[in-house]
């Protein structure tokens, strides 16, 4: 493998910013310095651009079946469309069936990625069904698998919720062992007494989505998933906080000494309730769970991400499209039609989280650029065990690389997107900032708008412990 | 009837306290004046004594099947063990059993109670099965049969609790006819997996009991019942709160202007866990839900009763004998022997209410005797929909009396208690302060230490809406 | 003196709410009862009415000199509309000049006000210059003057404005006697700062008052009173709260169980910053202190007047005419048509208390009725050491009674009120609920439009400890 | 100047992590690599030690005089004494004089400093006198003299203390230019009245130094001083922060999104009120503002700078000798033998910062490695506009570096340390982890015991921005 010299441009990670070159050997950061001098090596020029370590995006469902929909990114078209956003290493999920072993899921889910993914990969471990021998489980997957994080729904009854006994064992299962329990945050009990009292109604409109999913609700269960973690005596995670009621229970904790960390998206940083009132069943784009808030909502979530208390932006780049197409079955969000219980949850972005970031939080001065780094690169991978291998440009870490272009101006639109979906949360959005070249273990895989990488290059991340910040 | 006149005492209510002359007729208070002649009436010197509403006890449990234990006081033995400690009027719990019409439930405890009871009662309504059907039935509970008060539990999986879309679809079915839910919060499914990890471990005496419900567990689920209010817009109540951590999240509801009531217990504010490092199965007696908490947490719910963010102090009087008796099955302490989970959980107090309270309270300076006044009686019958019938003594109010002697030096004894239990929480307490005389509708029924009254005299209450404050 | 019965009406306190009968004798409440018979007694009717306990308004500013102003209600005048209001005490202030003796100025202001107060009255003392001498008379004035309460300003540097040794001092001085500090909380030094900025780029408009008193100024000084009242282990009173970020000041202080008190005034209830848009000079109608403020903050204080986090609705009757008159020299708010830092400070409203609190507390539903009375009269008695000869209506307190129309219906003007003052805040402001008779230790001196008081035949009263609740 | 090679160590920053070798040239770092030969360089083996960014300690007082007292450490000896300790920057004070000009009062401390200093430096400017001329020369210092923070007092009345118009005034003037108000948050008006009080009763032992200064006035002043930055819209920053309370005020602001940052000291987090408990005088070597506090404020404060609610620790070095020595007037804590307010009051430690943090802190697991480079190092050079140039191990930053062995085992004592005062605050405290070489932008300047720097060589800092993080 050739030596790889990217060179003369303003470095950043989540503490330092200074100029200098990069030489990548072997895939990893070999040196930096102000000026290095290889002529062996492949040389980018990166004058004027912001190299930043590769994304890691801990929240994506690739391949993934809800109910009889299924996520439209193939492993293969959903990292590629990372990549061309900047993220180099994602973690998707592998979820145990009822009666399964958790082992065997995840075994299968390694089976169908390995062949087509395009960057780096992890899973978490969606558990659905907790028992003695699921239990047992744990410790392997975390110790010999590398997997190191589950995630358990308060939502979905019937489906994928489970009770309160279920999170505490697992919590307690896997905590001495440097696992850490995700928690999609709801209360499924009662607002599955919302949406069957909004369709008695014959309240079917994507909008209702929206109305039978309170903030009150998962509130409540970010508090209620804080307080068993809390008596476990171990970290917890909450995926997709959306609303203030949330934040504020969290910051709550967090003020007693908790270690309560949490994730917001761009959707929720970007997009609005509003969204719901567009005309026909459009709405439906944006039916994602927790749904779009009210505008207030924003504020408060900056505010977290500015003093810690929200740690990390992800996307849960779930994407359905909006439009039947060829396939055998449904799988659009037609399917939801005459009935907002039945539209597939969940909306695209993987591509999008640096681009969104930067322009709506660095441009105004929401964050730094720092911070903008460790929401999106440095964070992520030490809350879930890739550190230092990603997250940074330090040396030894591997070469996982971005040029970023902080005055290119462009439109966000699904004609341009790499995501298999046919649409954009962000249609039209005009942004300044923008990834150039994306190096994966440092091999040039996006350049402009060509790519360069190769499905079945990316590996497979074994993590080490996680929250253990 | 005669007319009843007592004289020259003290008379305090929740804001009121000066030297007065009270007449009664029919039951009724007829006059308050400096100075009455009433030459045809029974004469009652109440000079050096505080004369008071009848205490409101909203939370007792007679002749209470718990598994295969049964509290060991009869309608007849507890009303009158309460008329002995100045209260006037119960409310105690009819419960509807799985697949059973509440209506029924609530039919039969009548027929049990109404033959027995020495003072005046209600019931709460325990539900243990929400289904169409029984939602149906709570607007007529409310509007003809006068309960307007619904418990249910959050903990003992399998046995009593419900899901959290059972209380908010409770909460939706009372909330606009003026019924409120009242709260046993505690989470019980984390709670069942404590339990089980102790016996595992052979940790089988009775302070695991306490072990195994932590405050933190009763603080989540007290924030649970609050949010879920707080989504169906009615207010709600909490039984025998215990634990700083509990009151922490009553407060923060509070703040926000959400209606949160709490009720606290006379063992909670004069007891704490070390009773459980008792030798032998002493410990024991002390196993009721929730236990004793630190001692820092009485100080807490001190604050709580002096700011209001506590409103009333009910006995959840829930006696079970210590040993056992001759009676054909088991229904002593002694059941759990080796196992404290089968423990009957409850404890004695119908009894000791006003004089702890007095003594502990007001004596100490902790609260006034206006304040002392309305945690025991009026805020109760406010609370539960008495009121002004019950809770206070005004013109017009029922002759509900109770002569005080804020003087009388008492020792707390098994011995001297009217209850049937064979064992007292305050064994041995020295107290100053005693119920002298108890007027029930205006008839003597308790004079020093002698009974004057006669069971089935006590007379159902139907009772108006609940939690309107 | 004829006894008085006043008949049929319901009665109403701070707990209950009954229908009766009340025997006055001798000014004082003989007798209640269900039916009175009392033939030599002057008789009133008062079915359908309500029949209130007199109010208590705890601060009120009568011929009160603020620069080369002054208020523009004599004792007389002020203390007549007062009565009009349903208002038969109130607790104005004698006020220490720099280097005089405290009771000097409180035998000054008796003096003064003795021979034209027409309700019952005492006063506060302002202490503006607290030295060995000062501090020496405070128990006197205690123990034998009975004025328990003394105000001190932490705004109006140089002229009225203690620094925090001051206050620390006299809270000391005071607390073991049963004195209480009442505060008026806001930095007056920082506000000075930007009342100089704001003349400096020529904003002398009235509305500028306001800019230049930020909510934040509130905050930090109710935060600094209530932090060295919790050093002195004493309670303290906020009079005229006016902002949300205050009251959350307070909040969190009661939250941990500090004795903070707190009173708001109607127009902070019922009117918002936006009065200050009125064209011309019209806005310094509204200049008062603290200033009207954001209409979010209404929404906080009524939570707080709900959940008893405000204890006290007093008027802060402060009127200066808005129009020149004939008299000697400037004493309106047109003093300060250049600048508005001259505007004289101050509105009035003592008439006003009752019938807009309860039109638009009660009738709204946002306060019970109870709450009403326990705002306008019984906690205020309390709090200052009048209870319980005033503040409530039981045998034995003063016969200071109103009977209120619950379903009247008038306008508020300047037209109608009894004040000296040109101008209402409320003016044409449509109203249900209106005072109908007065009666002020048993003698009518108001009854409907008519005036049958007497200027002298206030009682002065010793009171007995503050902030004792 | 030769290139100097520190080969093999653990380099680790604020968030990296990792092995490898750093080439130091002309001062700055030219190179960091996996292995790096430059034959012609000074070569250091760092293998088994933590290679650390220089520390930067914000709070120290050389040569500072205090009454007749003065400071026993020169700007030699105390810089010497912090090179020895790991700190390679410090920030100390120029203090303006009542009347003086603030940049007369720069340049005066310059021209004092400037030969002696052994490492780099730069001043925070004290202002004691606010008027129109030094508001003005405020913006100069900022942008031109490179001093872009300053503090100011809220204790000490009628000396250094200066009222909160002043402190309103300055934000604002230095706001806008990038400058940052300090603040020594105590209320010492009230203190001033306590220590009145406990002279007055003869209570004149150093632990009424504690006694008097009690956390609440900390929290109260601390509470001020974020509202009138929240009014002037500009960051604060609280130095020496010791109380739970004052935390507790910090974190409410933050949770608000209010720019409030604070230090603490390694004396806050390892001592406790109990020192003030020792024999004899021997309590005056404790004697600091403010005063060592109860051990649960210890726990509040690792938990602060856990969750970054605290951002940096500093020594505020105040060094007095404990003894009289042979100078010419008294210097040394004897002087208030007899009167606890005149020790002079501070306590050293500028050398003890990181071995106390790394042995107390990093190694109690209480925070990450990470995390102690940040808050010793990192934190403060943002805070404080010394960034990029100190406060990392970054390509372009001054090398100033330190070989940390963190296995070395040490006692500290007076008799070791390289500070002129005679004692120490943890004398005989055993240690894991010690400073071995501390490189001064490239120059070895202190290896293991031998002192190989030269005074006058540090350099004046000229500083950007403060407050921007």
């Amino acid at each position: 493998m050739t030596d790889v010299l990217i060179t003369g441009g303003r470095i950043v990670t989540a503490v330092d910013d200074y100029v200098g070159d990069i030489l990548i050997r072997d895939g990893k950061i070999e040196a930096i310095a102000r000026k290095l001098e290889v002529p062996s090596a492949q040389k980018y020029q990166a004058s004027g651009l912001l190299v930043l370590p590769g994304g890691v995006d801990v929240h994506t469902h690739m391949e993934s079946r809800q109910g009889i929909a299924e996520t439209c990114d193939t492993y293969e078209s959903g990292t590629r469309s990372a990549a061309f956003g900047g993220t180099t290493t994602i973690i998707d999920y592998a979820q145990q069936s009822k009666g399964e072993s958790a082992i065997f899921a995840l075994d299968n889910r390694l089976a169908l990625a390995e062949p087509q993914v395009c960057v780096d990969y992890s899973f978490h471990l969606i558990l659905t069904d907790i028992n003695p021998e699921v239990l047992k489980e744990l410790p392997d997957l975390i110790n010999y698998d590398g997997v190191s994080s589950f995630k358990m729904f308060m939502a979905y009854p019937d489906i994928l919720m489970v009770d309160d006994a279920s999170i505490f064992k697992t919590m307690r299962a896997v905590g001495s062992h440097g696992g850490m329990v995700n928690l999609h945050a709801e209360n499924g009990s009662v607002i599955q007494v919302l949406i069957e009292e909004a369709l008695a109604q014959g309240n079917t409109s994507p909008k209702y989505h929206a109305l039978t999913r309170p903030t009150i609700m998962e509130a409540e269960a970010t508090h209620r998933a804080i307080r068993i973690a809390e008596l476990a005596e171990i970290p917890v995670y909450i995926v997709h906080l959306s609303a203030k009621e949330a934040l504020d229970v969290v910051v709550e904790a967090r003020d007693r000494g908790i270690y309560a960390f949490a994730e917001t998206c761009p959707h929720y940083l970007f997009l609005n309730i509003e969204e719901y009132d567009k005309p026909g069943f459009e709405a439906a784009k944006y039916v994602m769970t927790p749904p779009l808030r009210e505008h207030h909502c924003q504020q408060a979530l900056w505010r977290g991400l500015k003093f810690d208390d929200l740690q990390i932006v992800a996307t849960d780049h779930c994407p359905f499209c909006f439009k039947e197409n060829s396939s055998g079955w449904h799988r659009s969000k037609q399917v939801g039609k005459e009935d907002f219980s039945k539209i597939p949850n969940g909306a695209p972005g993987v591509e999008l989280r640096l681009t969104l970031l930067y322009d709506g939080g660095v441009r105004t001065g929401k964050i730094s650029l720092n911070r903008f780094v460790q929401l999106t690169a440095t964070a992520p991978a030490k809350m879930f065990g890739l550190f230092p291998k990603k997250g940074t440009i330090a040396v030894g870490s591997d070469a996982d690389i971005v040029l970023f272009d902080p005055n290119k101006e462009h439109i966000l639109s699904a004609e341009t997107h790499h995501s298999n979906v046919d649409y954009s949360l962000f249609e039209g959005r005009f942004i300044t900032g923008k990834v150039e070249k994306v190096f994966l273990r440092g091999e040039l895989i996006v350049d402009g708008d060509r790519w360069l990488g190769n499905k079945g290059k990316g590996q497979f991340q074994k993590r080490s412990a996680s929250g253990t910040f």
